[in-house]
């Protein structure tokens, strides 16, 4: 049981995004900044960041001191949401597809029903939580982060 | 977010299992009874049957009436313990396996405690439940079983 790298990657560069706001005079982050901060792929963490700004988590600015910033405030960032719109299903078991299932016993399997709760229950504990929640330890993860910084 | 295939299938043996219990003189249901029934792999499935088997969930037992039981009551086999046992790991991101994370932040991040506790409700709602509560409807999912029953 796991999450995409698809949705770590989302959820790390929203943690990333709450620690670095736009300061004055300052260019914000890029991809670039965000990739060596955690040493991950750029290439995959310019398509995550795509989908971020097309989900309205966040807002891209062009020209020179242009960059990534949050497109709302980190209590509006609701981390059940950004889980639901970056995993690319949550078909726990082949009979959660309806279009590939080849179960013969789904009609009356009560199965189904079960993991369906543990899979609502699992949610419903994200949807109580926004980015501001987990944003707590401001100093240190900035220290932790690698590289230099945007606008350093 | 899905569980693995093996754990699918787990699940499906102890289901077709609680439904088809020894009968006197009869045959016990084999690996490919079971195959045949849900449509999927023998191969596949008989890696299945061995790690269950090795789990204390299903006996199996050789010679001309032989095959697969269950190795314990329906109720005592709790839905929980079958995929906690059955799926290779629950390191939903990358921070969850020690030994290869590589994200920077760690040992500071509050993030992967939200995501645990997710994970702890999910198994939570399993934990709840055990096989007996899912096996319902007994004469409506053998009906739908494909092909010839065991003993038949």
């Amino acid at each position: 049981m796991q999450l995409t790298q698809f949705t770590d990657y989302s959820l790390r560069i929203l943690l990333y995004l709450a620690h670095h706001p736009p300061q004055d005079g300052e260019r914000l982050p890029a991809v670039l900044d965000i990739s060596r901060s955690y040493g991950i792929s750029t290439n995959h963490l310019s398509k995550v960041a795509r989908l971020l700004v097309q989900n309205g988590f966040v807002k891209a600015t062009r020209g020179r001191n242009g960059g990534l910033q949050l497109a709302r405030t980190p209590e509006e960032i609701n981390l059940g949401e950004v889980v639901r719109r970056s995993e690319p299903h949550f078909d726990l078991v082949e009979c959660f597809d309806q279009r590939t299932n080849t179960c013969p016993i789904t009609s009356v399997c009560v199965l189904k029903g079960v993991l369906a709760e543990a899979k609502r229950q699992f949610m419903a504990a994200l949807d109580k939580q926004t980015l501001a929640d987990v944003v707590g330890t401001r100093v240190k993860l900035v220290q932790l982060w690698r590289g230099p910084k945007p606008g350093g």
